[in-house]
């Protein structure tokens, strides 16, 4: 196998990051890019973890109470115009729809016909039109809080595009809540962003750091937006949710009003938040190596894969049927809420094709079984975290019992080792010089440093560097103080700076 | 309660169908219009209905070995061109995609800017952008047969659009199938065709008729559609789902080829097939009365509503525990390999006010829990396919133990009742006259008879009657030959005519 001696993807990570990370997107068929622009076609095993991030989420936000409707695709144009921020972040690059049916020209063209009298947008996000029904749905205190999510694709016509990190056409949620005060709007707003980053955590083992942003960086219509940020192994920043307190921005151009219990009438407060597929990009970047693809045991679509060696055809009903039994017996068991997802590769390759396939693929646990398992009562077990030439032989019984343990060992092996990188990479800097240096001569991270609040030094921290203020963390004690490292300045507590995606 | 007098629903199925169907959803509160011609929004039991749906159909598509996966919204108008029938059948009724961005006039009013070099449509359905990847996917015998899934949203412009049966956009899933022959092709349309037959009898408690459609009737590109019909409660027929043989229809304009094992190079066979949520407009229009919506206890969000009925404060601890106690109870029990699942209805209302709510909803089971019945240790309990008068008081003990077979009997009841007003509204008719009578003059249903397979029949008796083919009925022993009742010859079987939606 040539492909042990190199890596099984090429070029490797410190050769070139980006033709990296498209790469094990191809080898692990996640995704591919599709004829049509900026969009992508999620394949198979890449669909089946969004699913599995979708149903821990799902369950997560009804256990808090919130409830799934389904909204139009579709936003007049109208509805845009009425929040003014709204449209600047969003008009600029819309899929718009103009015409509703086609026909043939003189030389048998189809052509747009039927013009519209008001063109829609391809909905961008969905305050407006959810806007427009909170105004009908709430009429008194008793419908509050009023706490929507959806389960959406969403249109924003990117100049430039990755797969999953930025796509014209992505999956997410929007989650759209009302409330009788801002205190109410400001603490719902923060229960999602905890909920986001202890899914990023626990379910993905990505560490991410919760913060607010700063005013240039806010979603277009926020009075205030809270995001999670992770760090990716090229040391840049993803910015992988955000959860926005839109004061009533929305409420007042949209007339969402409820009757208070004092019989006033008063405009609600509303919030917004979102994940998408962005989170598959994160995860791929936060535990992939050299050999491709590692998959988060709790998220991964297949735990365990089975690989039948057979060297002769009279071998393989014996070996056949020993897989069998294994496979049924470990799919009587549970991890993280599920039962145990195994598949028996019977395609007919070499062993090392095959175990490398399902390397690139990141599948937790690869089981080889020939005649020698078989014989031993025994299995030949590679775990998706350690060196290929690391697989060992255990015995069935103990294979067996220790299964949910070896998964949520690898679970933890992925978070720590993700939680050193972004220890060892994010430094804290105390004047403008180092900065700078930092970020023009060193290998990046994020760096925490003092900043006086003002917009305009960071408009030329990111002219000049390409580098920007990712979040002013929230804390879990007392910030210090200290002198910003551009003005000397006071500043009240450091933020995070980094390059990003 | 003055709503016992009259019924819930105003007007009555007998008075006005299409505006008693209106009230239903809206009594029910399952979707709404909204300001986006001809789009509706799904509120939250709507959507967890349809949740529901997915899940069951999802895991019966997964375990015959079908993927999901995901393809882009847009589908470029030159694909669109490239099968003929396709055009025809989609071109007169689409969103057409023609700009990406927005700018300012001199009015300062927002119109479309950056026109696209090829316009696109938002799809209508996905044969075109999905075969130009199978083009790709496919290249060896090995990788048949193929078999996708998607779940997604959809658009037609339809002209005239009524909730869950027919709007503008829908939500859907659509299979696309590849195969090595034309026999395995079709084996995997009609397998489908069954899947189908089986969720809608076995789940929604909506009995169809399987059948193959006439010509005139095919979806636009296909060799062969099947289809399930079910009959409504104003006796009209509605298409619950298709299966399409496609042949090579798409398979050669869109090079779709594989070697064989023999080495040659091949066309494959491809099929398509898909139910959206007009299942859920068939499942109100087949089970609901004049007091609103009847859940089928296999699909229902909720199981079981309990009332606590307090009527002074100082009950009101005892008898929430009691509710507590009997919901915890419950929740540890399944049916239809789901957690039972409870709601308590703490609404400030009176107690008929809020039986009544639920009784509009379709909840299948309700629970008053007053002062008695936490002394006597019993529950009155209500179930929705019965008049509401019949409540009845039962041991807690007997409830519990009975819970599973109450709703079974429930999913049952609503069967038989749909299969019995199938079968007693469906005639055979043996002559022009009486089936020009029995449109003209009667009160609608089904009808079989005779045709020699001449459309131009067919497109006679729909401009006549407004009455078209629904199927031509799949038959589980030999169909019987007779004599066309318009031609007076001959004709292999009979077929179903129907007015539809």
């Amino acid at each position: 196998m040539t492909q042990k001696a190199k890596t099984a993807i090429t070029p490797t990570r410190a050769e070139d990051y980006p033709e990296w990370y498209q790469q094990v997107i191809k080898a692990a068929d996640l995704a591919e890019v599709s004829p049509v622009r900026g969009c992508m076609i999620i394949k198979p095993l890449g669909y089946a973890l969004w699913e599995n991030i979708q149903r821990v989420l799902d369950d997560k936000l009804k256990t808090t109470g919130h409830k799934n409707c389904y909204f139009p695709l579709f936003i007049p144009v109208s509805y845009l115009e009425k929040e003014a921020a709204h449209i600047d972040g969003f008009a600029k690059e819309c899929a718009v729809v103009t015409h509703h049916r086609l026909e043939k020209n003189a030389e048998g063209k189809l052509i747009p016909a039927g013009q519209l009298e008001e063109p829609y947008i391809v909905r961008p996000t969905s305050e407006t039109i959810i806007g427009e029904a909170f105004s009908r749905w709430i009429q008194s205190y008793r419908d509050l809080p009023m706490l929507v999510n959806q389960w959406a694709n969403i249109v924003r016509w990117e100049m430039r595009t990755r797969m999953f990190l930025r796509t014209s056409e992505f999956l997410w949620q929007e989650g759209h809540t009302a409330h009788a005060t801002p205190a109410e709007a400001e603490a719902e707003t923060l229960k999602i962003l905890d909920l986001y980053a202890d899914f990023c955590e626990n379910h993905m083992a990505m560490p991410v750091i919760k913060g607010e942003k700063t005013e240039s960086e806010r979603f277009p219509g926020a009075v205030n937006t809270y995001c999670i940020e992770a760090m990716m192994q090229d040391k840049k920043a993803l910015q992988a949710g955000t959860s926005h307190f839109l004061g009533q921005n929305f409420a007042r151009p949209f007339n969402i009003k409820y009757l208070s219990a004092q019989g006033v009438e008063e405009y609600v407060w509303t919030t917004s938040w979102g994940v998408s597929t962005r989170l598959i990009g994160g995860l791929i970047m936060t535990h992939s190596d050299d050999n491709g693809f590692i998959l988060p045991p709790k998220l991964a679509p297949t735990h365990v894969v089975i690989l039948p060696i057979i060297h002769k055809e009279e071998q393989k009903a014996e070996i056949m049927a020993y897989c069998q039994q294994l496979a049924d017996d470990m799919r009587n068991q549970h991890y993280a809420n599920r039962a145990i997802s195994v598949e028996i590769d019977t395609r007919e390759l070499t062993g090392g094709e095959k175990a490398w396939s399902w390397v690139k693929k990141g599948i937790p646990i690869r089981v080889e079984i020939g005649m020698k398992e078989c014989q031993n009562n025994s299995v030949f077990m590679g775990r998706r975290d350690k060196e290929y030439k690391e697989r060992q032989s255990i015995d069935r019984s103990e294979f067996l019992t220790t299964l949910v343990s070896q998964l949520d060992e690898l679970q933890t092996v992925l978070l720590e080792r993700a939680r050193q990188f972004q220890k060892q990479n994010t430094v804290s800097i105390d004047n403008k010089k180092a900065f700078y240096d930092f970020f023009k001569e060193g290998t990046g991270g994020f760096v925490l440093a003092h900043w006086n609040g003002d917009a305009a030094i960071e408009a030329q921290v990111k002219s000049d560097l390409n580098v920007t203020i990712r979040c002013i963390p929230r804390l879990d004690t007392a910030p210090t103080p200290g002198k910003c490292i551009f003005t000397g300045e006071d500043s009240a507590q450091q933020v995070i700076f980094a390059k990003s995606y």
